[in-house]
């Protein structure tokens, strides 16, 4: 689908390991005090005067991105969105990552070049520092794993095991379009294999095709709930799912949860989408993943501080333990919560 | 080499993400009052009262590691030390790891439970908590990425950049035993694909078949320049090769150096080998590299404090700039040093 218009190819083994880091990272910044030392030591050294939080995790080509219709800029920025948004569903601000990347001989050093640009966007946008990493070979694709670290006052870190029963469960943004993009870019795939010359029309699928691409962590929501004066009173991000972020509030926090199905915030564009693939919405949200929306609880005397905002949505609330966790439906039916999430050890993937 | 003699085979598939994270980590405890949150959240939170280093690494199988000789449980402890060693690199104690690993669906529970034993091993040895990571699976072989955080005061933080003209260059241990032990695996390893049946007496090569499957990291050199009161004006460790290791420390310390070439500590085994091999004892210290010794200069003053110490040995001085880096050879002839370290991305591999 994307044709390689770069007739420039320069071979990794030229530059050497050395040689790529400092080509690839020649042009970030240092924007951090805390920041005391970035590359080019044996170790990153900073200086937080709060607690720190740290995240990490793997993006694997042919698990988790598909180059076939993931172009490299958007790549490296949504590898810093995915550890970003585990940063702020701690209530923390975002301040340095480290970029480990080990490739196939197989790209130039123009597609990583491609690839750092899309990083140093993220970077500059989110107002992170760039301060280590390793670069390697691979035996096969791009890997590429990333460390997220953030800075936040002791009595603000909001954890998954904080909800109390009553309180309410809250979204930020709207759920499953990244999951529907996915399956419309998978469908201009193989309709690409049949015939190469057709151009596909993803106007029409623009907003879910781009939060597939170029998601964008919630670093407003903390902004915005600081503003707001709201402390959630536990939080986590929604990378594999509703359904199963909600099941990992209750199960940390000891609580239940009743989610009605009707408040769960939907993009027009997904609903017409699910029509046309004829999947159900609400399986979608609930099990899509890869949304980077915020999930998370509040005490209801907080409620007339958030009620309104277009950015957050009510969604249900947590009952006792015994209560269990369930999804009310349309028809008021109850249906328990599973966790239908992303399993990346199944075989049938 | 290595037979399977566990016949119990439990698939990934089975136990899912989050179950195998549990399963994994389950018996890992949290040692230091720094770390308040460890595995099962967005992010682990910590907070270090002094300045926080960190660095990460990647071992990637087929480039850094070849299971046909390397027990999981070496290749899990080697993982950590690798890390470790960077953070020593700083002058730093070490306190948190995360372990990030990807694998294929080939790999059963079982093996991932040996590599954990080394994991769990290191960490108890040197005193660091294991506080997160991320699993998933890979399209081929075996992946770590390993997080390693530590802490220091801010004096006590010693970077590559701080070696002066006529400071004496110190290093720990002794060199090339680790790369000589990779010799000896690979020969026994084509035996052994000629004749399955031939039993390698590997008793000869313990030493430096260990110093390749088992590295030590040497927390115990940062603590023992405290007791001697020395503190190095620059320091790196020695992964690639003493020579590229030499040649950072010059760049970054806008120095020269001249290193003597009957200084070089070099074990005995690691001599009759090169013997048995035919090569230049002097280039595997060099250029060898996995040795994880720590290579360090300190100021002349000094010397009376580190003098006969069995653990370290001053093998040269820097210089100015404009003298350039070189080895004094045995017969009193300089030649320029040039690094020769290992480049992941050279075909020839």
């Amino acid at each position: 689908m994307l044709e390689d218009k770069n007739p420039q190819r320069t071979s990794l083994e030229k530059l050497g390991e050395f040689g790529l880091i400092d080509h690839l990272t020649k042009n970030f910044e240092i924007k951090h005090k805390s920041t005391l030392k970035g590359i080019g030591d044996d170790a990153a050294v900073f200086d937080h005067k709060q607690q720190t939080v740290l995240t990490t995790d793997f993006l694997i080509e042919g698990v988790h991105f598909d180059l076939s219709y993931m172009p490299l800029k958007h790549l490296g920025y949504k590898a810093v969105m995915v550890n970003l948004s585990d940063v702020y569903a701690m209530n923390a601000k975002a301040t340095q990552i480290t970029v480990s990347l080990a490739v196939s001989n197989r790209f130039p050093l123009e597609a990583l070049e491609e690839l750092y640009a899309g990083i140093a966007l993220a970077s500059k946008v989110y107002n992170v520092d760039l301060i280590g990493g390793d670069t390697t070979t691979s035996t096969s694709g791009m890997l590429i794993s990333i460390t997220a670290v953030g800075e936040a006052k002791k009595e603000e870190i909001t954890y998954r095991s904080g909800a109390k029963p009553n309180d309410l469960l809250v979204v930020s943004g709207d759920l499953g379009a990244a999951y529907m993009g996915l399956q419309v870019l998978e469908r201009e795939k193989e309709v690409f294999k049949v015939n190469p010359n057709n151009q596909p029309d993803l106007s029409p699928y623009s907003y879910i095709v781009e939060r597939q691409l170029k998601p964008e962590a919630r670093k407003d929501i903390a902004e915005l709930l600081k503003q707001l004066d709201v402390l959630p009173t536990a939080m986590i991000d929604i990378s594999d799912g509703l359904s199963s972020e909600i099941l990992h509030l209750c199960k940390n926090s000891k609580v239940g949860c009743n989610l009605f199905e009707e408040k769960i915030p939907l993009d027009p564009t997904v609903i017409t989408t699910c029509e046309e693939f004829n999947i159900d919405s609400t399986m979608v949200a609930l099990s899509g993943g890869e949304d980077y929306e915020l999930l998370f609880t509040i005490a209801q005397n907080d409620f007339d501080k958030i009620k309104g905002n277009p950015n957050l949505t009510v969604i249900g609330h947590m009952t006792e333990p015994s209560e269990g966790a369930h999804l009310v439906t349309r028809a008021n039916t109850k249906i328990e919560l599973t966790a239908q999430g992303w399993n990346s050890f199944k075989s049938n993937d």
